[in-house]
């Protein structure tokens, strides 16, 4: 639609969406109309929220998806353009993601390429969402089951972050978000890796306080890097593996692993090659996997799924020219990218995991 | 990609492809891969040119598309996400598109939200193509029937234009593509105007000689409003009725239209609008209808049709909130946009062109 400022707004809002309106009115004066994309999920436990406080909502076009990664599909973005047109969606209207990663995810996409890119705003209503897929301006749907083949670099016209919709998550659901908040300490700033090692054992209970300073450093490493031809790469730092992990129990139908969940794994498995490659000290190795410990029972992953999953990094786009390379950390707070990484390496750090979780 | 920086590299070249022999070795230190798409037309009278001038293209994966708007639509699109992702391509490859508005079309979007974007040459090898379609920075592809209702702007690395594929073209596409020239000078330039008239009669023997003007008087109005929030809107003369025209043909399998065909109509029946609405000389009018006479054979249209023409406008992107707005001439060579239409003007400018076709 408009040029990338590379920046976008974000408000962090009150309970009753207090910011939220006041943006509304400010811009009512144009004309304008909403078409609201939620999934299950949203539609029963966060939209009453958003329609009692945001009065302009009400009278939205809604649509409504299945839940889940599953449904990220061509598919569910051609029902979403059909549903646009068929309700007269113009290049004045807006968008707006109601729900976590795959409907920012999904919902960016469709608005960024019906009409060559209307306007979307985001409602992040998962932790996960909050602090990292909502932010940054990258979108995507998966193609044969790999992750976010498709997709585009997009801002946002504007993010909403309430944590009333903390309330309405399954514990299941605090415990993945929280993993990529462990990734932003462990990649950037190790005062915060302090503090949530100090708040162990209730780090569940108190991971609203942390919310601010996630989207912060979030938002200072993407305006550095939007189009990710550098720094930004340290953001996937655990994502590599997490990714492949993903997806090969999203094709294998295997019990589903939220984001988050399979980043922990990630996150193990590239602090192993962070230790063994860019001189991670032993101990922080050892804390990073306790605190994981202390938070999420692993999934046991055996060495043929290891085999498959190793093969799916090479489809992933931080690869290059066959070799994969990743981002890691060189001390807790600093981190590299760009790393290659041989299977020897990689085989290492299988096994490490595999006996860590047996 | 990466920032669009609004205009986009042109090479007019040779028949032998020398500049873009040399803009290829000047980026051969870096490693990347052509993907060319083409499609059966192609594949047949232009890709053998290419492969014989161009070196580098020789070993480039190869995909060939069925012809025509037709297929210019998602399932297409899954079809190049998957070969380029099979045949492992990388943020570092480039596409090629190879062939007309369909071809560069499909192909900007594949390439542009493949891996959230990577880099894409335009060889046009349509006369249309070559003064309009590859130039700019829109895809799009068609949806419902609908033309070009999901795109994005995205300039192309590249567009290699060369006179050679004009021989490659029957004449019916010429005369297509001359519709888009016309266009030109009826929007922007009066002498470009008086030029095509001294021409009359050899024309579709001459029209290389004007591709360069129209390359430019292109480049200029995109350069100015990249993302169409103002001037840029003038490039649609003609297009409002036209594309509705094109789409009716498509959907309800009439013989089928070629895109400047279809643009002829949309003149006349936009040039009777500027007349009736915006001062356009009658004189004016009638001299282009002359001199659409002598190129092509309009199609015969009826008042019924028209009225599901007309119900097409209203999906057209340059409505807003139902009101159908008009890029229209009030002299040759001056234009205004966002005119708006109402009904009665419609049904005197369908009346005019049934009269004249008749």
């Amino acid at each position: 639609m408009s040029e990338n400022n590379f920046l976008h707004q974000i408000i962090i809002d009150t309970d009753e969406f207090s910011l939220f309106n006041e943006f509304i009115n400010a811009i009512n004066n144009s004309q304008f109309k909403f078409f609201l994309i939620a999934d299950k999920n949203t539609e029963k436990y966060c939209l009453p929220l958003i329609k009692k406080f945001v009065k302009n909502v009400e009278n939205s076009d809604i649509i409504v998806l299945n839940n889940g990664e599953s449904f990220k599909n061509i598919n569910t973005c051609i029902d979403i353009w059909r549903w646009l047109l068929e309700n007269g969606a113009d290049r004045d209207s807006i968008v707006i993601n109601l729900g976590g990663g795959v409907i920012s995810d999904i919902g960016g996409f469709v608005a960024s390429t019906i009409k060559r890119g209307i306007k979307f705003i985001n409602i992040p209503t998962t932790l996960m969402s909050m602090v990292d897929a909502s932010l940054g301006g990258k979108n995507g749907i998966d193609i044969s089951n790999i992750k976010n083949q498709i997709g585009l670099y997009t801002n946002p016209y504007l993010v909403v972050v309430s944590p009333v919709f903390l309330k309405t998550l399954p514990e299941r659901h605090i415990v993945s978000g929280f993993a990529e908040m462990l990734k932003y300490a462990l990649i950037d700033n190790v005062y915060l890796w302090y503090e949530i090692n100090k708040d162990k054992g209730i780090i569940l209970n108190v991971v609203n306080k942390y919310i601010a300073q996630c989207i912060d450093i979030k938002m200072n490493i993407v305006s550095k890097d939007f189009y990710e031809t550098g720094e930004r790469k340290i953001l996937n730092f655990g994502h590599t593996f997490g990714h492949a992990i993903e997806s090969y129990y999203l094709t294998n139908n295997i019990n589903s692993l939220l984001h988050g969940e399979a980043l922990y794994a990630g996150i193990i498995l590239e602090s192993f090659l962070s230790y063994n490659i860019c001189g991670l000290k032993k101990m922080d190795l050892n804390n990073i996997c306790d605190l994981i410990f202390s938070l999420y029972k692993l999934p046991l992953i055996n060495k043929e799924d290891f085999i498959e999953i190793i093969k799916l990094i090479s489809f992933d786009k931080k690869n290059k020219n066959g070799a994969p390379r990743f981002s890691l950390i060189s001390n807790i707070g600093e981190s590299k990218y760009n790393i290659e990484v041989n299977d020897y390496e990689l085989k290492r750090a299988v096994d490490f995991y595999i006996n860590i979780t047996k």
